[in-house]
This record gives structure tokens, C-alpha cells and sequence, in this order.
């Protein structure tokens, strides 16, 4: 196992310090429990956005603490909810009274530790919502989800329920721009290798050579198919048609489209599958019109991509425009 | 090989061709000879600021092009210098008259090419001037460079001078700007795992499974020494130990630390090695007053990291905060 790491027991403590350390001007990092606020918070008389989450996916939650996203981030183990105490002290933490906003992706275990907490945080007043995010098509049910898993869309609908937050719009109206992320976007991935989750210090799965796998998980939990590797070509193609078809997306669309990198995947080939996402939209009649590439929603070092596309109206246009000034996200401010 | 690539030999022209359209409201990107502009180069009444290299060390640089950065990138093949026809019509392409400075990283065929499309753009009544970047402390000589190679105070440079051109210094003051950078800017790196070039198909070096690599080049070129896989904290130690000495930095200083990622080392590592790196500073005495985190200067997929520590003053420090609006960094505008 080669990782830049000291004792895996320490892994997330310490990218926590790291954190805080580096980003003094937009976060503060409670350790006990484990959870990272925005330096300002609570922001009077604004919604408060919690997520929260595994560790291993950065920067994806903690990344996008910050002015225009989340008020606050709960990070687990590597792989691993985050616990009820965690995101009722997160909760409470960054309450201003104008309620809070659970954004949880569809793990099972993320689903019940955000509704004890969001129980816990109303019998102590504070009225709470929750958004589940279900946007990848893979798979109907895998091995942590009743359900769709929940991948891309949820920086999108982090970055635009944030942004309806910040212009004071009230719980139920932010909760709404989420929830319509939520119906209008979708995600597939895929891995060209395995990761390695530092306690257990060996690959997660064995991936042979020449394969890949189609419809991969965010924690490595199988997908729809095992292949001989392909081109990036045919590999765009098949996660594109599967998204596609799902929605579905229409002829004169306006999408956002994400080409997300797994952790362990170098910028030069997600543009190389940017370009071909954005041949295969054009020959659907599907416009792209805002995009996002970089990996944002990581697996660890695996190497692999994941595309998410949501359809966009002028509403959520204009929110993902928005100021943001997080550690992994940040424009216009 | 497992890569989200076509044929290798597409690969360039296929990634810029992503970066154009996932970009088309920073970037335009010439194919012919290769090189990617500003949307609105030239711009009237300002120093061009021109860089370039061999690809795949995305996003480095294509993706500092844009207002408060770069006017223009020259990418190679991958790990390939560019020709002097890329960079003398790149450097006609975004002259407005008032000079253009080429920032250069410290490799024999880059300085080469540099100097020669320098002379043949004077040729043609254009100011150019040139800084080489030389900031690794690694090796006095190596594979591709006689003297120091250029890595990670290339992006501060670039961000600096940047800043300084976009507030309408004459070409010699942006010049000075970017060789203080230069002066006061010290890097180390160091490899987990190797990179492959898509072209050759296999390794560039092996390096066994309880193994790294102590100063290595952005290209896979051997550093100071291999030994025994480390914990974070003792690796940090090692290259931070090395950059801290050979200014020297000193008891007093306001650095701005950058923990870089190679391109196939995930975010949360890096976290933990600026935690690492953020202690050590502090007990020397050094203040880190600016951080930057992530995978800016990349190896194609290589998991590792370096450091870069630049001693800023007041000056710096201000050009680092100015505005930026590039795919690769962006905030304040």
C-alpha cells in the first residue's frame, strides 16, 4: 500500500488539521466530533446547508464548505457514515433559526444517521429538511443502497441549493432547488483500477490487467458489467447512453455536464473525455452549457471517471453561476 | 496501460480540443500550431505573458490561461518540449505592443525553443523578454536540464507576474515580479509509483512495491536517492527539510506553502502532508501566510507529491491575491 500517509487510524484527524490549516479564512474543523463548519457560522438569517458523508471522496464534502455551498460538512471514517452526534452538533452548530437543510447521498447508512439526527436536531428546535441525493443509473440497489447511489449531482446540488441559500430564500424553497437537481440530473461511472482503503491495506477488488469495470461504485461496490478496457471513445459512450436514456434528456436540452475524475485520474484524460461527451450531447441535440472537470467526487487514488449531467433551467443556471468561495470550488467572489 | 485515451498520438490534440469546449468562455485553442489564448487575446495596453511545455503536467499550462494569468500556452507532445513555430506564433497572437514576457521552465529543449522563437519574434518588432524557472532543489543536473528544474514556483510565477501585467506594468517590472519568484521560491518532490508515457506503453522507471523515489522530475527523471516507503510525516520532513535550508529560509519569513499533487495521489493525502509541512515551518520559525493544495503540476498519472515554499513580501503576496479566472485557478472575479 503506498500512500502519503501516517498511521491509517489517524488518516482523517489529521487531513482535517490539514485542512483547517490551510483554509483558516474559510473554515473551522471541530475534531470531537468530527465535523467542519464555515468560519462565519451561523450566517444569520440564512439556511443552513449541512452534508456530510465516508472520508476518501474529496473534496467532496468539507471541500465545499463555504460562502455560496455548505454551512457545514461531517466527514466519517474512510468509507463510512458519518455518526448521528457528528451532524446533530454540525446541525446545531451552524442553526441561525431560518432552518437547515440535510443533504444526504442514498447510502443506507448516511440515510438513517442524517434522519436520528435530523430528529434529535428538531426535538431541539431546529427545523430540518433532507434532501436525498439518487442520481446514478447503474445499478437499482448495491451493496450500501436501497436504491440509486448518490454521485455527481450531489456537488450540483450542493453549489446550487448554496446559492438559493445565500440569497435568504427560505427551507422549503432552497430544499426545493435541491430536490430539483435531484430530478434532473444523473450519473455513471467507472473504474480502471481498484482503491486501497487504508485500514484494510489491500485493493478492494481485483481488476485484471485489460479490464475495467462499467457502473462502478463510489466505494468500490460493483457495478453493471466487467470488459476488456476500451477507448476513451466507447467508454464515454457507454456511460453517456446510459445516462442519457435515463432521464430522459431531450432534443434542445441545455445541460450542465461534469466529467469527474476517481482520485488516481490525470486532468489531460478527462478533457480527452470531455470531448467526446460533448460530440455525443451534440449528436443527441442536447447543448452543453455549463460544464465542470476536475475530480470533485474522488474514490481514493482509484483511477476511473464518472460523467453527471443535469438538465438545466434558467433558475439553476444562474445559481451555479453564483459567487462561491469554497476550498474546492470557487469563483466570483 | 490503462488510460481514458483514444491513440496516443491523438491524445494532445484531443485534450485541448476538451479544453476548448469545455472552456469557451476563457479559452481558444489553436491546433496548428498548437497553442491555447485568452478568449479576448491580445488585450490592448498589456504586457502578454506566454508559457509552455511538454504535456501532460495538466493542468500547468494550459490551464493558467486567462485574465489575471497567462496570455497564452504552448503545450508539447507529452513530455516533450514545444516547437519554436508554436511558441513565436502564440507570442504574435497575443502581442499588443506592450512587450511579451516568456516564462520558461528549466529544461534544455524548452530554453532552447524559447530562445529561438524569442529571437525570431524580435524579428519581427516584438519585445520579448524571458524568465527561466528553476526552483528545484532536487539535483544540480539532470536527464533534461542543465542546472535546476523548473516545477511548482512556476505557478506562482505565472499567478504574479499575471497579476502584475493585468494591472499595466511596463514588460521590465513584470520581469522583475516574476524573477523574484523565481529567487525566492524552492521545490521538492518525490514519487510513490511511476507514470507511463501513453506512447511508450509501459513505465517510465520501476520502482518496487516498498519503494520511492526522493527528487523526482516531473518526467519520471531519476532524483536524489531511492529508499523504503516512509510515513507522511517523514517524507515531508525529507523534502521540506532540503527546501527550508537552500535559500535558506529563515526565522521570520511569510512563505506560501503549495502541496502538490503528481496526478495520481488523492486529495486527502495532501492534506495530511500540509499538516506535516505546516508544522515543520512552524518550528522554524517560517509563517505560511498563503497555502495552495492540489494537483497543479502533474506527472500524467504518477501518485506522489512536491513542495514549494516562495518567501513573499508584501508585493507577492498582493499579486497572489489579485483576481484569477483560468480553468485551473480562479477566485475574486
Amino acid at each position: 500500500m503506498k500512500k502519503l500517509i501516517n498511521r491509517p487510524e489517524d488518516l482523517v484527524r489529521e487531513e482535517l488539521e490539514g485542512m483547517a490549516l490551510a483554509h483558516p479564512e474559510l473554515l473551522r474543523v471541530n475534531l470531537e466530533p468530527a465535523y467542519v463548519v464555515r468560519r462565519d457560522a451561523p450566517v444569520a438569517g440564512k439556511v443552513a446547508l449541512v452534508s456530510g458523508g465516508g472520508s476518501g471522496h474529496e473534496p467532496m464534502h468539507a471541500g465545499f464548505v463555504g460562502p455560496g455551498m455548505l454551512d457545514a460538512a461531517c466527514p466519517g471514517a474512510v468509507f463510512t457514515s458519518p455518526t448521528p452526534d457528528q451532524i446533530v452538533e454540525a446541525t446545531k452548530a451552524v442553526s441561525s433559526g431560518k432552518g437547515v437543510l440535510h443533504i444526504v447521498k442514498n447510502y443506507t447508512g448516511d440515510v438513517l444517521n442524517f434522519e436520528m439526527a435530523a430528529d434529535l436536531a428538531r426535538g431541539e428546535g431546529i427545523e430540518v429538511e433532507a434532501v436525498i441525493i439518487a442520481d446514478d443509473v447503474a445499478v437499482k440497489d448495491s451493496l450500501y443502497t436501497a436504491g440509486r447511489r448518490g454521485v455527481g449531482a450531489t456537488v450540483v446540488a450542493e453549489k446550487v441549493a448554496g446559492a438559493a441559500a445565500a440569497e435568504k430564500r427560505t427551507l422549503s424553497e432552497v430544499a426545493a432547488v435541491c430536490r430539483k437537481v435531484q430530478a434532473q440530473g444523473r450519473s455513471m461511472g467507472m473504474a480502471l483500477t481498484s482503491c486501497t482503503v487504508p485500514h484494510v491495506g489491500k485493493p478492494t477488488f481485483d481488476l485484471p490487467a485489460e479490464e475495467m469495470e462499467i457502473g462502478i461504485g463510489i466505494h468500490g461496490e460493483p457495478g453493471r458489467s466487467r470488459m476488456k478496457l476500451k477507448s476513451a471513445a466507447e467508454i464515454t459512450g457507454i456511460l453517456a447512453a446510459a445516462i442519457l436514456d435515463d432521464l430522459p434528456f431531450r432534443r434542445g436540452d441545455e445541460v450542465l455536464a461534469f466529467v469527474n475524475g476517481m482520485g488516481g485520474t490525470p486532468l489531460i484524460e478527462l478533457y480527452v473525455v470531455f470531448r467526446e461527451l460533448s460530440r455525443i450531447c451534440e449528436g443527441r441535440g442536447v447543448r452543453i452549457a455549463r460544464s465542470l472537470v476536475g475530480s470533485y467526487v474522488t474514490s481514493l487514488e482509484m483511477a476511473g471517471c464518472s460523467l453527471t449531467l443535469v438538465r438545466l433551467d434558467e433558475e439553476l443556471a444562474r445559481l451555479w453561476d453564483a459567487p462561491v468561495k469554497t476550498a474546492g470550488l470557487r469563483w466570483g467572489t
